[in-house]
């Protein structure tokens, strides 16, 4: 038997699908793949389609040796034991998936929130990859993120914690799905900003941004767009940029990373999301920016993090 | 030589006096003492104070084998290289003092901040010590405390994170000492409730509070004292543990410890505090308390956690 490099797994479970990929110790893609999640067959039906995409994957990388498989998961995840203790959008009660799975495929499996396993990826092979110590905030419908410590993914007690889009930074602010008001995520998330903008042309019928939307058409984009050319757009973006620094302020003081991950829709604006926020951290920083800096960049896998970090799980 | 028991000193550097204790491995207290900082004689003086203090620690109990000596020291500690950064209230600037007191006891000397250091004190010796997941939060003149993570302490990059009491709860709010807005510690820190307890006076003379304060003289405990008996004192109260438990719940969310302590000397009130803490965490917890329940309970250390921290540093 000839000698076999090993290849690590990482499987990214989403309502709709399921996305796999394989990956050489550098962080090279050496095959991908995906699959339907199915969640109306339920647990067994998605466990299938999960055994599947694996057994796809491993025929595509035959001369390379697995060594195990990750998967990212949404909901809350008891990542010790591999179980899913609840997700709503899989319809998902203690269910123990990566026991499941590892039964029908022989390899050892390891599960996290798939919040995590994006921050993991990123932090692994992505703009984290030359710190020890980083967050990834993920704006998208709501506000994820996840927190490396040490090179450590930091899940929290039964990790139930990391839940940083749930970190009030208005008492009694705008309500948030949580059923708290003035989570960071009700400010930050690419929801907000649309919510935020549709209301602010409302306000302003002479803003610019009228001539190619409507509060029903905007999206996390529209005031980005106008920003130079419409004062009702510019407004928009201070009020986002000013609540979203906040709560990067608030991250960087707690855990003083290295550096803070941008993710998700939002991040697209680059730079002109990015340059601002670093503006504003800055000024904010406890006991300024000298000692310790904090840098603001754009995390660079996009919709690959999560299972980039879930096949980090078992390398 | 006949077999020695090992003991652990630890130091803890206040503005006025600098603390000492020596523990044994199962936390007994063997000895202690204190000596004034004399942060007046400069670092040199400083050094020699605690030069002197760790002797005559070691004098009393000279049938141990000292391993070690923890210091916790105020500012912002480089724990990794012993260095004090900075610290206002010793007029410090980059002093190597692990280095300068280990070349003159001739033992091995570790640092971090005091504040982390009372947080590692309850986790060891404490209110913690049955957790290996455990947030402490000192409501003294400020807002203080410290992060345990698996039975180890958190510092963050260059040791400069765990400054919780600089997390933005109310963006826009009252202004701290750290120059911005909205800081748990406005709302959270025994001076905070000073603050407001006056106010409420000013505006409300018919409170009974005015019986035997005036606004120059209430203390921590005023409202307290005259919860069940007055309207204002009792709207002091509801204004001061809503914020406060604003905070709690975001470390519960981010950290998701076992456990959050409370110290300093508003944590003197005991269940008075802790009980209304608790409720308002569970009530706000993301995803519920059922699953991984965060218990909120009083420090038990009392102004010896950062003594006793000190030493753990070196067990």
């Amino acid at each position: 038997m000839e000698f076999m490099d090993n290849c690590y797994i990482g499987i990214d479970i989403g309502g709709m699908s399921i996305k796999g990929v394989v990956i050489s110790p550098e962080g090279n893609i050496l095959a991908e793949n995906s699959v339907v999640t199915g969640v109306e067959g339920g647990k067994e039906q998605v466990c299938a389609n999960i055994v599947w995409l694996v057994n796809e994957l491993r025929k595509a990388v035959d001369d390379y040796k697995p060594i195990g498989i990750g998967i990212g998961c949404p909901g809350i995840i008891d990542s010790k034991n591999g179980v899913v203790v609840f997700a709503a959008n899989l319809n998902f009660n203690n269910v123990p998936l990566a026991h499941m799975v590892g039964e029908q495929v022989g390899l050892p499996v390891r599960m996290t929130n798939d919040a995590n396993a994006a921050a993991l990826g990123e932090a692994t092979f992505g703009a984290g990859k030359i710190y020890r110590n980083s967050v990834l905030v993920t704006l998208g419908t709501g506000v994820g993120g996840g927190i490396i410590i040490d090179d450590c993914l930091f899940e929290g007690f039964k990790s139930a914690g990391a839940e940083i889009g749930h970190m009030i930074i208005v008492k009694d602010g705008l309500p948030c799905t949580c059923g708290n008001r003035g989570c960071f995520e009700a400010y930050s998330s690419a929801s907000a900003i649309i919510k935020k903008t549709a209301e602010e042309m409302k306000a302003h019928p002479e803003s610019a941004m009228w001539k190619t939307y409507t509060p029903e058409t905007v999206n996390g984009k529209t005031a980005f767009e106008y920003w130079d050319s419409d004062q009702t757009a510019a407004d928009v973006l201070e009020w986002y940029l000013d609540h979203l620094a906040v709560g990067l302020v608030n991250l960087a003081n707690i855990f003083r990373p290295q550096v803070i991950m941008i993710g998700g829709g939002i991040s697209k604006e680059g730079d002109r999301l990015v340059n601002p926020l670093q503006k504003r951290v800055d000024a904010m920083l406890f006991a300024g920016s000298d000692y310790a800096p904090v840098k603001v960049v754009k995390a660079t896998l996009g919709n690959q993090a999560g299972a980039f970090g879930a096949a980090a799980l078992v390398m």
